[in-house]
């Protein structure tokens, strides 16, 4: 049996997923073939931990289980295979939700700001303080109410923030439509994104334009659900107080992006999902999976690919 | 009757001021006078906002009652006043609280990395990951069980923080004394530090040495609360892993401490407790009091200037 990791993975992670697969499965680590070789490598593989690339999981392949190193798969959605597929399910909610409300913080206490006057050692102190706002009871809304929403909901609590999720299905949710969406906006201090790739363009210009005027969009889903051109043109016109972005509709950030440089945008390149412990994280998974399948037991995350996420 | 305003404040806030004190009262702006005329006008006054130089309190005056415009009030500590004296109370404990987590939060997801990278346009992304930990679930001691402590720990439960409280007197703190808090210290990942200047010098080298590898010490209370230098030495040897400073033993820090340039340092300027509606919540404070002066009720916020806090 051989295991493909496309991932890739430093010593110590490559040699606790050595120790611990069964005698029986060999290896092929991606980072360590010849660029050459390694698709015909993956073709004779039967479980692939990890991201490969799409064309190579259209190519015919021996695959019996695919564990993705992530949470989205937009990448996959017009793939077909009859074979398990498991993501990461929740890995990366708090460390998302983290960075996301962090960034949110720090532009409301001008965290930013006073990061880069570290680097010159420049004392400005009280002169900053009339450009400071509270998080404290905000009124929000988080766009989607999976994982990550429900994080970014527990965590505001603690700053007494009025929340609503908007989701198309969930009962739960207090908007359902574009239209209720569009009229809670302008009651709203902070709109939280966290909408998956499958949500191409949802927030349109005519949505950030019926946000109220000063507030702040906060994207931790993905850049392409996003009117990515009327939003930089609302935070230019000052419409928008600001936005703190994980997440582009190009990535990384093309060097002549304005985002670079609007003094009321934070951008935090995609390290939403970042942890110390990610690889750790990523090999338990697969080992515990790893397990349930030999075993025909269910597995955690299995996941539709043409649901998008 | 004379009100002597010390406090500086935008010409919007005095108009405020201007239109709703009472006809019968004068009022007379410290930064409108000549440098010279400041301290005798100041000998007439009836009514003081803000926080003149101890030195006029401490010569002949008429005062009838004083309005501080901070919390603390360490520099009036060995004056003797009969009148009663107001301070700002609570006023500055959700954004101090908000400042030190945001900064607590921004050293766990890099995001003061992230702020300066912004400025060089430059997308390093994915390589900051292995570099980034979570506030979730963080043990967590609160030096002080005031305003400011309270307000951290209702924002900390969001985070599935376990937290206690160091506090001589109060009897719902879990630690009362220094040799107690000495032993809780190797059990707990961040210490935020709340303490009033009149604690100088609590927080020793032998507590830092005592507290566990790799954790985070945030200061939101008084620079002089702690030994500083034996603070940067146990940053340096990494011991300990970060800290988040928002006061510091000198203010403004000088050019030439090591705190600037250390990469595990985030300060924030003592702009903890800023907030866009600072004067306008002075001023409103002021007005109420002085309602209440004037009809003899209680006032709020009255202090003992020998407390110390």
């Amino acid at each position: 049996m051989l295991l493909y990791v496309n991932s890739r993975l430093e010593e110590g992670s490559k040699k606790r997923l050595r120790d611990q697969v069964p005698a029986d499965i060999q290896i092929a680590f991606r980072q360590d073939l010849a660029e050459g070789e390694q698709a015909e490598v993956f073709a004779q593989a039967d479980f692939l931990m990890g991201n490969a690339p799409a064309d190579w999981l259209k190519s015919p392949n021996k695959l019996q289980w695919w564990q993705l190193d992530s949470a989205g798969f937009d990448a996959y959605k017009d793939i077909e295979l009859s074979i398990p597929v498991t993501n990461m399910g929740d890995f990366f909610a708090w460390p998302c939700a983290e960075t996301i409300v962090g960034g949110v913080l720090a532009f409301y206490r001008t965290l930013d700001e006073l990061a880069v006057l570290q680097t010159q050692s420049k004392w400005v102190g009280a002169a900053l303080r009339p450009s400071m706002f509270l998080l404290r009871k905000k009124s929000v809304i988080i766009l989607g109410s999976g994982a990550i929403g429900q994080v970014i909901k527990q965590i505001l609590t603690g700053f007494e923030c009025s929340i609503r999720f908007l989701a198309r299905t969930n009962p739960d949710a207090e908007l359902h439509t574009v239209e209720e969406l569009k009229e809670a906006l302008p009651d709203t201090d902070i709109v939280f994104n966290t909408l998956p790739g499958s949500a191409k363009g949802f927030f349109s210009a005519e949505l950030i334009k019926a946000m109220k005027p000063g507030s702040v969009f906060a994207n931790v889903g993905r850049g392409t659900t996003v009117d990515e051109a009327a939003l930089i043109e609302n935070l230019q016109s000052g419409h928008l107080g600001g936005a703190v972005l994980d997440v582009t509709e190009k990535e990384p950030l093309p060097a002549d992006s304005p985002l670079w440089t609007m003094p009321n945008v934070i951008l935090t390149q995609h390290t939403g999902g970042g942890i110390a412990t990610e690889e750790l994280g990523k090999i338990d998974l697969f080992l515990e999976n790893l397990r349930r399948f030999q075993e025909k037991e269910p597995l955690q995350n299995e996941v539709k690919l043409e649901r998008g996420y």
